[in-house]
């Protein structure tokens, strides 16, 4: 490891060495969950003529009063041209909800303020008075046509989808789907189906990843394990990084005899921006790139593996996707104090409950899947803090 | 509509009324966001042998004091069998993190807390006092083999698959993918990428939907466009009821005279559990049945759909495939009060900030896309409240 940096510091230059990944044009409902890459205006007034908001009458406020027997002289739906109301004082047009409001009318009466006479004509029943404009949804009261709808850097959810479907937009710019490949390094590493050996583990980090990614809707192309053996890792790691954009490593990072995968960045010509964060768990994260491949290096303990995706990996992909701006973050208040260590950043993993109030799950140790599987995310403790304290507010970053 | 109910009712009908999704394997790492259908037991003790927890030297904490000097008599390396110490008191291993502390060893002493001597032997610098069992992850502390580590209903995220793995479960028992169609209804509606007459709208609403339900790993297969022709809406609707497991429509459901989805879902011999909801918007949702397919009525306005989407359609299908408890909801403070109608249930779009506050985002109307677009989620405000209150707290419901 190098010079320990702050988590902050980390942040900042994982961002500033980010890969440029191009932007492709992306069907409108194939988009959920990705950064937008270009800004959406209307192509026409909101709503686009003056619509009726109710099922019930068209008719002029200047001739309703209570009681008055109005004669039906057409129907208007949704999605047929604009027609016109009679023009007598007593004529009226049914009209349904989403329907152009007939020329000559000025307003709506609902259903539930009407009757039907035996004769077929309509009866206004309700005493209270009647407006110009009632249950009319002004033409271009929402917006005129080239207003800004969405900007670039915005995350896409439904309602963004709903926004840029109706004003036209078929395909969104989006970032192309990146390469991105994962790598666990170590000789005590088993697969998930294989019976292990006392001394051996399964892998398990690797697909911690994948499903990490997989909820914010990107995936792994490539699963790899690496063995203590150092030209094997040169060759699979030189190809790893031709071929991705984006390569994460779980493992060998750290001062063990085995632990040559920095030595091998950096042989392979990579440009190392940090190795060793002041934080517990992940402290020997590492970064390094080429012009065209970010290699996220983490420690291969579980815990330290999920919180250094979580705090670094993801938000960097999300930057690097285009997302200008993460979702805003719950605060939550500990309903007990836990000590931490005082000379670090503590990432401490805590179970919110109901009324934002979040219980410290303090892991014994970096490989404590019970603690970690009774959280669902982690707060940030500053160094020069001995505890996580009981009632003092925190951001609470979950777990994906 | 019939009888109106309120918004708790309506979701207990629909719980009561899900077609029941079979079980199946899955392979372990594609499992994300969806709900786990079986319990997972540890197959053996965690950690499954005395591990090191540190980079450094195996020794006897009998035999350590500070200054002492080691004899070298071997390496450790994790995914190695277990090896001896020396039985000489001054005799210590070399050990990396994963490692099996060998036998005669009782403690591990990390790297910077030794030096080399020139002769290559092994100089403990550090005063502290050394004790049996410092930096050992002791076999089974974790826990025991057979423990229980989840219970079915739980959500798959990267941490549940990052135990299971580790459990050895390569697959997972969980819901088959559901099919899913999706119908909007309306003649005035066209393509999004056409061009539509003034008195025509875009299709957004299946999109939106579509993109919903993508945010929570699933996927409609087929998106239709439902014209005001009953005999068409019959036998479209009949074969997608045939096809699929869910069909969620949007529009058509009101009281317009051209709102003839209930009827038509009534002749084809569906049961309704309800159809109107006390609430604003999206009072004239339904929900229909049968013995193999659930359909969710939702009223076509945008808000109405996005809002019905989210406060109904989107639990039901997570609760269909088996997912126990919702994720734990912000609570959220209102900065600002904002008048509603006292008679129902509202849902108030809010954009929620930092610590936890939300700004009201009040629709002028249904179709009243920028503000939708400037929250993120919605609160839920009770019937015989005349206003959301500043100060209070609610439970906030984010957009997907």
């Amino acid at each position: 490891m190098k010079e320990l940096i702050e988590p902050s510091e980390a942040r900042q230059r994982i961002a500033a060495h980010l890969p440029n990944i191009p932007t492709i044009d992306c069907p409108v409902d194939k988009c959920a969950g990705r950064a937008l890459r270009q800004n959406i205006v209307t192509d026409r007034p909101f709503p686009p003529f003056d619509r009726s908001m109710m099922d019930g009458y068209a008719l002029r406020a200047s001739d309703a009063k209570h009681g008055l027997t109005l004669k039906l002289t057409g129907m208007a739906t949704a999605g047929a041209p604009r027609i016109s109301n009679g023009e007598g004082p007593n004529d009226c047009v049914e009209i349904m909800t989403g329907a152009i409001l007939p020329e000559m009318a000025d307003c709506v009466v609902p259903y539930e303020n009407t009757e039907r006479t035996d004769d077929g004509q309509i009866r206004l029943t309700d005493e209270a008075p009647i407006h110009p404009g009632d249950f009319i949804h002004r033409k271009g009261s929402d917006f005129d046509a080239g207003a800004a709808l969405l900007q670039t850097g915005q995350k896409i959810g439904s309602r963004e989808v709903a926004a840029a479907a109706t004003c036209g937009y078929a395909k969104l710019k989006v970032s192309k789907i990146p390469r991105i490949a994962i790598a666990c390094s170590g000789d005590e590493l088993v697969a998930v189906d294989q019976k292990p050996e006392p001394h051996q583990i399964r892998r398990s980090n690797d697909s911690c990843i994948e499903t990490g990614l997989a909820r914010i809707h990107l995936n792994a192309e490539k699963k790899v394990h690496l063995p203590d053996e150092p030209e094997i890792v040169y060759s699979k790691l030189k190809s790893l990084i031709e071929q991705n954009d984006f390569v994460i490593l779980s493992g060998g990072i750290s001062m063990g005899k085995k632990d040559f995968i920095p030595e091998t960045l950096d042989e392979l010509g990579l440009t190392c921006h940090f190795h060793g964060i002041a934080q517990k768990p992940g402290k020997p994260m590492g970064y390094w790139t080429t012009n065209h491949c970010a290699v996220f290096a983490l420690p291969g303990n579980p815990l330290s593996t999920l919180t250094c995706l979580h705090h670094y990996v993801i938000p960097a992909l999300e930057k690097a996707l285009g997302l200008d701006s993460a979702d805003s973050h719950q605060s939550v208040l500990l309903n007990k104090s836990e000590s931490v260590r005082k000379d670090t950043t503590v990432f401490l993993p805590v179970a919110v409950g109901s009324n934002n109030t979040a219980s410290p799950c303090q892991p014994q140790n970096s490989g404590d899947l019970v603690r970690i599987l009774q959280s669902n995310g982690y707060i940030m403790v500053p160094p020069g803090e001995a505890e996580a304290t009981q009632g003092k507010a925190y951001t609470f970053y979950p777990w994906h």
